[in-house]
This record gives structure tokens, C-alpha cells and sequence, in this order.
């Protein structure tokens, strides 16, 4: 129960460090007969990538995926998928200050009180890396999901207080923007605002917003397993994570029930609603209206400039952090919130396989 | 894995629907040896429990527990405790126009779409009736972390825009007050503002804050099962919540590094830090620091206004629920926020005995 | 994770001691749409209740299941079931001599290891009064597993040395024997070999098999979780069972390979196996065979004889176990048998049902 | 829920099938502090090898371990261990008829019928191979064990019809001999026994026993999670094993209860017990005294001589398996039932630590 595995039935157990020789992930409860090859994981991992553009670090990470198990004449087996990415990148350098003293804003305190003893090498577990595991895996559950006629999508909905405008949306857009904001506008004055945080040696966070559409009805569990709460939790465990939204979130706290319950209506012979304040959940279930979710990331913790701090030894002392620092975390996070999200739905429909008499009678007594 | 089980080692699940003639909780896992009766348990199911005040529904709900089973003499024995309270007010009732359409806000649809059925009667499963189970075995978890010397409190930190200020917190108050508002300023408006919801027929959410204070530092599991994240599930899993803070929570995305991390000193020979914008969390591990999070709180989606919404047979309709909704559900929520933080530390503290070498040897080889 | 829930889909966690007010079982993940009452799950609890007969004791337990949650208008909402039963006999009793000192053969001296603390009154939770929850939660598996074709039977298979004839054997005569025996010439020396124990104060054990017939092939989980490995568990979780054989079981052992493998052929364009040494199990999973399985009982460590053990504060004692005792548990332990093998089998049937793409396609995008 | 994954607190989930590029295991919940390195490992992964003696196969397995994650300067971080096995002989073979066949005895059509699709290429992930992963991760459970000053012993019992003698029972001898038994004339016969059927193209069976000591009283958890129903579900979790006995096992249900109660004894101011045939567990709790346990083992399915089959397509067939067979599994097995029990053993200690409020204020509030 040491908290690396994610899901009961699309299962995902990821492993590695910052600067171990590899690190990956294995999922048991994929279903079989699904093609699979390392293309399919590929571009997940390319989107998650520092790239060259001047809002990331310059770090190479090559992050090529080897699928080592569960694959048979291209086809999923039923059995588990190992997947692994080699670490490139593990040169012998000096940690020093980081394994005496404890950064700020970091896990490196929270850890050594916890076990005792900590991989002070680039965070060790709690870095950022660790997260590459977990996108590899989503990206083969999106894969399923698109099967079924599902798409998810994330992008930069905030930075610092530079926000979107709804009516500039251009998903397309956000795939090509090296932040991952969907609106060109708000994109350059985001991009602006980054480049002065990073001349004043300083960091900055965001939102990012996630889009789920074509999601059936009827998806998630009652009381404690709720579609929310999966996808809260799902969000929650990404590091930087400090607050996530549903539908219309803390504004659905401030509105009246006559303004915030979406109406239902016949629409074209389909059901239908006359808004979606709720983000397509009611009562922990999918309603078949676009799942919205939000996650609000704190800024990087990791900064040029020196701080206060103490030492293991419990001395206090002036950090300064060495090494290339990300100036925002949101735009390598994005693909992350996506693919958690994908995660997280794909688990709980196949909770949902067995929930109904007649499903079961449809598979075992046709 | 329907979803009723909360909790690895406490584990709860709850049983019980709105309208059937009891509902409770099994908790396995509890430790051996801790001194339990009702009277433990009964002071948080009567602060769930709707009151005679304006902002609460006159239905009268006695809530007695009753212990059936894991106590002897006085102690847990180990064994799991059923905990049963009966549901005294199952008046056999009309149930027409809600049998056949479906409320808007509230899981008619999802449940029908989910189980191609539902339980009519007050919502089944879904009412908010189903937390008396939650808040019965939350009462447990709470005696055990207050022998360990930490303390959990929740209260009503806003009401639509109406927000308590912080300097005035008194929250000796707020478990006086009605609406559980911790300064009695904000607490007079707030209650003024229910009161005009109410003669509009309408209804009104708002924000519910809790504070976990002398939690050891160490407590969360790296990953996927971080504090943070459990914590986001839990409170997501109580149905009206519609988003969850951390610390500084939304705040943070718009802060810079330099700002948002708290920098460690010491303070009196004692680990301290200079602020908690990360709310006494980690890496997804807590760091001693007092653990802060809230949740904000969708309106009550029953009102006496007529909404539009559709029938069951797909027709659409004009829907008037009859019977008493409370006109904001943040108050009876608060000691439901405040328990499943309770269940959520605990669990994760009980997940932790064993996570050290030295700790395994203190308990099988002193 | 304290041990009182069997399985990951219908999960079912009981509760209750052997001499609380009441006991019971929760179940939740039962499909939704299955017609219910108590009636369905009587007559199990009957075959579980001591008779009048001579082999089994003469306290009466009345042993009525109520059902508490999860049924509407006659059918299963998906929501959990709570099964309840009251101990109707739990008259004040002076357990003095049992209170201070540890039976041999039975878990009093483990359970005051494990817990620092042990409830004495009649074995607590480690009485086979336990099994009655499991009972009943069994016969909502069955009534499942029936209605998609499948029929489970338990019998005795011997008593002490005595053991059926196979070419005897008839089911139906087994339901009414009062030993479940489905032979009736091996009843009748079983008959009078438990007599004659009874009559020399002692006990005696047996065998009890299990055959589940029409079973899709297909079911079980690789590795871990294999439909052996799953029935091993449930069978061994049964207080008495010391020996579980699948199969050919300890005779497989001393066969040759080309003696136990199966054959497989076509028959009637059907496929078919030559003989089932196997027990229906092939690697884990279920061969569409019939699925056998034996599980071996300890005579009753409950005897009239005195017997040398020990008190709790560490002196040699000579204890008499006061009350009344069966001189055999295995009858009464058939239909445990019967429905721990529906539980699991149900469990692994839907565990399985999003195994391929094609079901999922079935389910979700038809 | 693919069953893959075996324990809750020290967590295996192995991955990997018999000729894909690599197999292992990632274990989750290893405590910190434990010093590792492969050479930990190594020795038991060398005696699960086939040796070059006349009774295993010639095949080559190198079965090198690597720790990929997990250790930082030779000792666990708590964070997981991910442990890889190259697999160097995956020559591109021409598994012509077992394509197409399905061979008696193995899982060949279990498989197809579970996932409509199978990786036939030496059994795909049904092969005695996937329990490298297992021997793996155990030996690290097994370092902690002993640690905690438990040993753990398992040996051949019996090829076939021939048994060891108990009189003549020396383990140093079992750990040297080619067939794991520790008794030298029993072992001089199976030797003969087996060279035997490999002359007539057969093979064998035979019982594995295993012995674990020192270890503390109050291990397991009541009713499901009993410490005999774990062991039982691990063994029968090994391919070939068909039947498992704990303590007397199938004798205890033919002995007398006056015969078959152990009595408890006061020994050198010790608890102690005059028998041990309930095999070290009561109620499902360890009692202090050695635990036993065994497991049988199918003759290898396997076998060069011509078998009764079906093809893929439905027709009736006459397969000849090529390649090299083991005449017997059992000593191969003896090192894969070891350290199951010890991953069972170790996960069910990891279990208890926090079932006891001593322990936990031991822990949190000392």
C-alpha cells in the first residue's frame, strides 16, 4: 500500500527515480486484443518533453518507451504491459547542498521524516520524472478510450493571472503552443509575463483545464468512488497540483440553485441539458454531457534565487538550488493531466462493466 | 468495487438508502483496545443532524447509533464494528411526480442511466442521508487521533459571497452557531442572506474550511495515495462539493515561487516555517505544519421554484419538488468535511506503521 | 485491511460475534435489476442451522435475514445489500472457566496474541456462528450464478475414514440427509461413527466436495489471482479446513504426466476433455469442465473430555468445555463450502468482464 | 484486478512472459532502511535455474537480476523496487504446432477462451518462467524475515510414490541435492524413479514442504485474510500445484478431536504446545510454534510422447510437444513455494503492525 499503483482495473504501477538508471510502468487489467506498438505511446511522452523553447528547461531527456511485455503479434494479450523508459541523462554530479539542506516548497523535508533517509539526487521519487511512467501508461488507455469514440483533451486555461478568453478557444492551436495555451492572445501575454518571472530569477504557476467529450452516461461510483472524486484524487497526486475544479467549481458555491441546476431538456429526440455547471457529473455519475475539470498548479519551487532553509542537521542556512530550473510547470503538466484523466475514466468503466444484470447476461449468457 | 469502501486499513463501508428502514456503517481495521461506546459516536450524528433553526429542514431525524457489534467490555476488540441507525421517519409517502421526472441537480438521471433503475424514494443512495454512516464511523477515527493528540476542526468559512474574516476566527463560536460560521459577524449577514434565499424560494451554497493540527510529520504515500490526493477524494466523494484548496489552493497558480514556497527555520530548537501556503503538505507527505484545505459547496439543488427538466419517458415537463429542503446545505456538511478528513488522516497514518525498517523492528523484534 | 471482506467486485464484508446482539454482512457490487427477498436466502441459512438431528448441537438459533438496503420494488439497485441477523439466544452465561483459560484447537490463545485482548463469549468473531453472514451473502451469488445457468453443489465426501461411493452417488438424497451425505449406505455408517464418538465424548472431521457445473470457460486471473488460487482461499478461510484438493489433488502428485494430463477431443462438435483431473482448471482459469474441489475438516476442538492447556496469566490447567458441543462440524460447514465457491466464482466472473476489447465494444459502443 | 499483483502492503506485481525480451517485478512497499543489492537476490533466482543434473532441462537461463529503482546507497528508500530479468534465449523458434494446437495439460485453451487471443510462444506468461518475478521480489522478503530472526525452509517431500523419512530429515543435505530432498536414500530412489519416466518420454509429480520458524504469534487476520488462507492462495497461485495441506491437513480430518487438539503447556516459563497439528495457525492466526505447510505438484504437462488434442480451428489432432521438458517441476518449485511464503508471511506482519492502539502510540506518540 506504498502508493505507486493507480486504479483496480486498468492498473498502473510506476517506478523510477530522477536519476536511476530507467524508470517506467506496468499495467495489468488491459484489455486484450487492443493494437498496440511504442508509436501509440510515443507522442504522449514527446508532449511531456523539455523542449527548447525558452519557458522550459534545456535538459535532454530522450524518453524513448520499450513495451517489454503483454504485446503478441502487435495485439494487447490480457497480460501486463511493462513499459520502460531508459534515463539518459544520470552524469555523476555534485548534490552537495541539496543532500544537506532541505529545498523549500520541495518534498525533500517531508520525505526524510517519512522514511528516515531520502534519494536527495533531483528529488529522487517525488520529482517530476516520476511522472513520465504515468503518461506512458495513459496513453495507451486513451488509445481505448478514442476506440470507443472518446476524446479528452487538456491545455493551459492560466498563467499567473493571464487567463484564456472562452471565446478564443482553438484547441488545435494548443497542440502547436509551446505552452499549451489555446488562445494566441493570451498565449503571448502569458509568454511575456514568463520570460519576466524568469529574468527576476523567479517562478510562476497557472490552470489547466480538461475536456472530456462523448463519455457515456452512467460512468463512476456511488458514495465514495464518485467520477469527482476519482478525478480530484487523479489530479491531486500530480506534485504541484493546490486545487482542483469541477464544472463551475468555487462559482457554483456563490451562485443560487435556481442558476446552477442545469435544466434538462428534449433536444433533436436526445436528452439534454440546458447547461453544464455541474462538468458533466451528477451524484458521483457521467450524465453524457463534456466532463470538465480544472487543475490550479502552484508555482516551481525550484528558483535561482538563494533562500532560507535549514540543514538535515537542523542548522539554518542560505540555499541557492544549482541547475536549470523550469520558470512554470503548467505547459509539461498538461499532457499529464490529460492522460491521469484518461486513466481515471477508463478505470471506472470498466468498474462499470458488471454493474447491471443484463450486461453480464449480454457477455456470459448471449 | 462499488464504490461504498472507504479506507485501506480503517475501512468503512457504508449501507443505507434515504427512505429504507435503516442505515449504517461496517469499519474494519479499527485498532484493538480503544475505550468505544455510543456516546462517542452520537455528538457528531447530532451535529449532522437538520436542526430547528431557519436554515434547516424541520424533518425530524432521531439518528441514535447503535453499536452491534466489535466492543466488549468497553473496548474495540479488532473486529469489525457494525454501527446501525434506524431510519424513523419512513412515512410512505407520494412520491409521484419525482418517480417519473427527473430533478434537475440531483443524480435522477445518472443513476437511472448507471443502473437502468433507481430508488425514487428521497434520492436512495444518493441523498445526502447516506453521510450519517460516514459521520458515525468518522466519530471513531476521531477519538483515536485525538488520544494521539491531533485535532480536527471544520467550519463554515463562507456562505454565497459571504466570508468570514480571519482575524475574528473564534471556533468555540461556530460550534454554537447555526450555520457552524466561526465569527459572528459574517455569521449575522450569512444568516440574513439564507433567509432572503429562502423567501425566493431558492437555495445557496458556500465554502467549508478544516484544519488538521499536530499531525506528524511523514504521514501520506508517495505517488498516487499522497495526503493531498486522499484528502481531494474524500472531500470530493460528499456529494455537493464541487472543488477542493490545498493551502494557498488557487492562490498559488497565481503567486510566484519566490512568494509561495515556505521557507523552513528553527524556531525554539523545533523544525518550523516561515508561512503555509502548502497547507501542511509536501510532495504529498505532511510536514508537521497545521494541514489547511476547503471545500466549496454547491447550493441545495431541491427548491420550491418549478424548474424544467424531463420525464423518465423522455417527455419534457415542469418539475415542482414538494416536502421541506434545507435552503443551503454547508452547515450539516461541515462535521461531514470534518470526518472524512478524519478517516482520510487516520487510514493513512495506519498505512505508514510499516513503512521503516526501524518501525517493523520496535513491534516484532524490540 | 483487517480480513472481513471476500472479494474485489461483489464484495462482501460481515460482521458480528458469536454472542453479539446481532450479525451480518454487507455485499456491495451486486448487479443491478436482480429480483430479491429474503426467501432467496433463507433456506441457505437453514442448511447452515443446527437441526434436532444427533449429530448437530441443540441450541436454537433462529437465524431470519432481514434485509436492510439496497433492494426497490423487489429488485437489487446496484447499492450495497445489508443483510442482518439477529442472535436470538444470547442469554447471559458464566463463561467463567473459558474467560481465563485458552481451548486447545482453538483461536483463543492467537487471538489474545494479535489483539492484547480477546472476547470470550463463545469464540467472538472467531466462532463459527461467523460463517452465517457469509451464508447468506452466498446465496445472492448463487441466485446470480444460477439465473446465468451455472449450478454449485456441496456434499459430505467423508467422515473420519468412511467415505462415499461415487457410483452411489445422488445429490438430491445429500439435501436431505442429515449429514449431507449423497450416499446412503456411507450415511450410515457415518451415522454411527459419529455416535459412537459422541458417546466417547470426542469428535470427528471429513471431507466436503464441491462441484460447480456449466461455468464459462474463461474464468480466473492469471498468476496471482487464478480461479485455484481464489477457491484455495475462500475454502481455507473456513475456521476447520486443514487441506484443499483441486481436481485429481494429492493424487496428481503420483500420477505419471501422460496419466493426469486431459485429453482434449471434439465431441458432438463440441469441445470436450477425455477425463478432468484438472477439476475444470486449467493455468488459473476455467476450462468450461466441471470444477471440482474438496476441502478437509478438523473434528470439533470442542469436546466434553477434559483437556490440559493453559491460563491466560500462564499456569497449567485442566479445562472442561461447559455447553453443548457437535461432535461434527462438517455438515453443517457444507453449505459454507457451497457458497464460499459462489462467491468466488462470481467475484472472477466479474472481474473478467472487461478483459477484451470486444466485450468492452459490446457494453460501450454497440 | 488482472492478477497480477499479489500482497497489500509489500506489494508484487510481476510482468512478463516466457520468450518476450525481458520479465520481473516492481515491489511497492518494501520498508526503508533495508540494506539491497542484487547479490541479496541473486541466489535465489540460481536455484529456481534448471540445472545441468539429469532431472532438469538443458535450456539456458542466465536470470540475471537488476534493481532498477529503488535503492540509494545500498539500502531501500521505500519507494519502489523494480527488479528486470533479461531473458537471453529468445531465439525466434518455429512453434508451428502449438500455434495451432492446444497441448494437454497446460493453458493453451484456457487462454484463448479468457482472451480470445494468446501468446503461444513457450506459454506466453502461463510459463513456470513468469515466477523468476516472484523468486525475485521474495528473496527481498525473505532478507527482512530473517532480519526479524524467522527462517524459512521449503524441500521435496516426495517424488511420486517415494516420501523422505521425517527420522532422516537434514535441510543442509535438501540444499545441495539436485532434487531438493533432505533425506539421501529417499533422494537415491526418486533420482532412479525420475530417470525412469524421462526413459519412457514421461514425467512426474511430487509434494514440496515447507517450514517456517521463529515466527511471532498473531500473525494473520481473521475470517478471510486468515494467515492459512493466504498461504493456500499462494501456493495454489503456482502453476502446477492441485492440492495443499496445512499441518496434519488430510489426516486431521480423519483423527479424533481428543487427538487432534495440540494442548498448550506452560514450558521454561514459555507457552508451548505437546503437538503441533494444527500446523502453527489457529483461527487463522499464527500461535508461535513452526508453521507447516505443503503443496502438490502436478507431474510436468509436458512430455515427449505423443497427445490426444484439438487444434485451434476444432479439429482432432495428435500433437508432439518439441523441445527440452523438465520430467519434473517439483525441485524447480521448491525455491517458488519458499519465498511465496515468505511474501505471504511478510505482507500478513506488514498487516498487523498497526492493529493494536499500543502499537500505534508505540509508533506516533511515544
Amino acid at each position: 500500500m506504498a502508493g505507486s499503483t493507480f486504479g483496480r482495473h486498468f492498473t498502473v504501477t510506476t517506478w523510477g527515480e530522477s536519476h536511476g538508471p530507467a524508470l517506467g510502468a506496468v499495467i495489468d487489467g488491459c484489455p486484450a486484443g487492443l493494437p498496440l506498438s511504442e508509436e501509440d505511446i510515443q507522442p504522449f511522452l514527446d508532449r511531456r518533453k523539455p523542449g527548447t523553447s525558452a519557458v522550459t528547461t534545456a535538459r535532454k531527456e530522450d524518453d524513448a518507451v520499450h513495451i517489454l511485455s503483454g504485446v503478441f503479434e502487435g495485439k494487447t494479450t490480457g497480460t501486463p504491459l511493462s513499459l520502460m523508459i531508459n534515463n539518459t541523462s544520470q552524469h555523476s554530479k555534485d548534490y552537495g547542498n541539496i543532500a544537506v539542506s532541505y529545498r523549500p516548497g520541495h518534498a525533500d523535508y517531508t520525505y526524510d521524516q517519512k522514511y528516515g533517509f531520502r534519494d536527495y539526487r533531483g528529488g529522487g521519487r517525488s520529482s517530476g520524472r516520476e511522472t513520465a511512467g504515468r503518461v506512458a501508461a495513459g496513453a495507451i488507455a486513451m488509445k481505448i478510450l478514442n476506440q470507443l469514440g472518446i476524446t479528452i483533451n487538456a491545455y493551459t486555461r492560466s498563467i499567473g493571472d493571464i487567463e484564456i478568453n472562452d471565446a478564443a478557444m482553438d484547441l488545435a492551436y494548443a497542440r502547436s503552443s509551446a505552452i499549451c495555451m489555446p488562445d494566441p492572445e493570451a498565449e503571448k501575454l502569458a509568454l511575456e509575463y514568463i520570460a519576466g518571472c524568469r529574468a527576476e530569477k523567479d517562478s510562476v504557476g497557472g490552470c489547466i483545464e480538461c475536456r472530456m467529450e462523448n463519455a457515456p452516461a452512467g460512468i463512476g461510483e456511488p458514495v465514495f468512488d464518485k467520477l469527482d472524486a476519482a478525478l480530484g484524487k487523479a489530479l491531486f497526486s500530480i506534485g504541484a497540483v493546490k486545487a482542483v475544479e469541477i464544472g463551475a467549481g468555487i462559482k457554483a458555491s456563490r451562485m443560487r440553485g435556481s442558476e446552477n441546476n442545469d435544466a434538462l431538456c428534449m433536444q433533436d429526440d436526445q436528452v439534454a441539458f440546458k447547461s453544464n455547471h455541474a462538468g458533466g457529473i451528477l451524484g458521483g455519475i457521467s450524465s453524457g454531457q463534456p466532463i470538465l475539470i480544472r487543475a490550479y498548479v502552484k508555482p516551481t519551487p525550484s528558483i535561482y534565487q538563494p533562500q532560507d532553509t535549514i540543514t538535515k542537521d537542523h542548522q539554518d542556512t542560505v540555499l541557492t538550488i544549482a541547475g536549470r530550473h523550469d520558470p512554470v510547470i503548467v505547459p509539461r503538466a498538461v499532457v499529464v493531466v490529460e492522460t491521469m484523466c484518461a486513466l481515471t475514466l477508463l478505470d471506472l468503466m470498466l468498474s462499470n462493466m458488471g454493474s447491471r444484470m443484463d450486461h453480464l447476461t449480454l457477455i456470459y449468457h448471449p
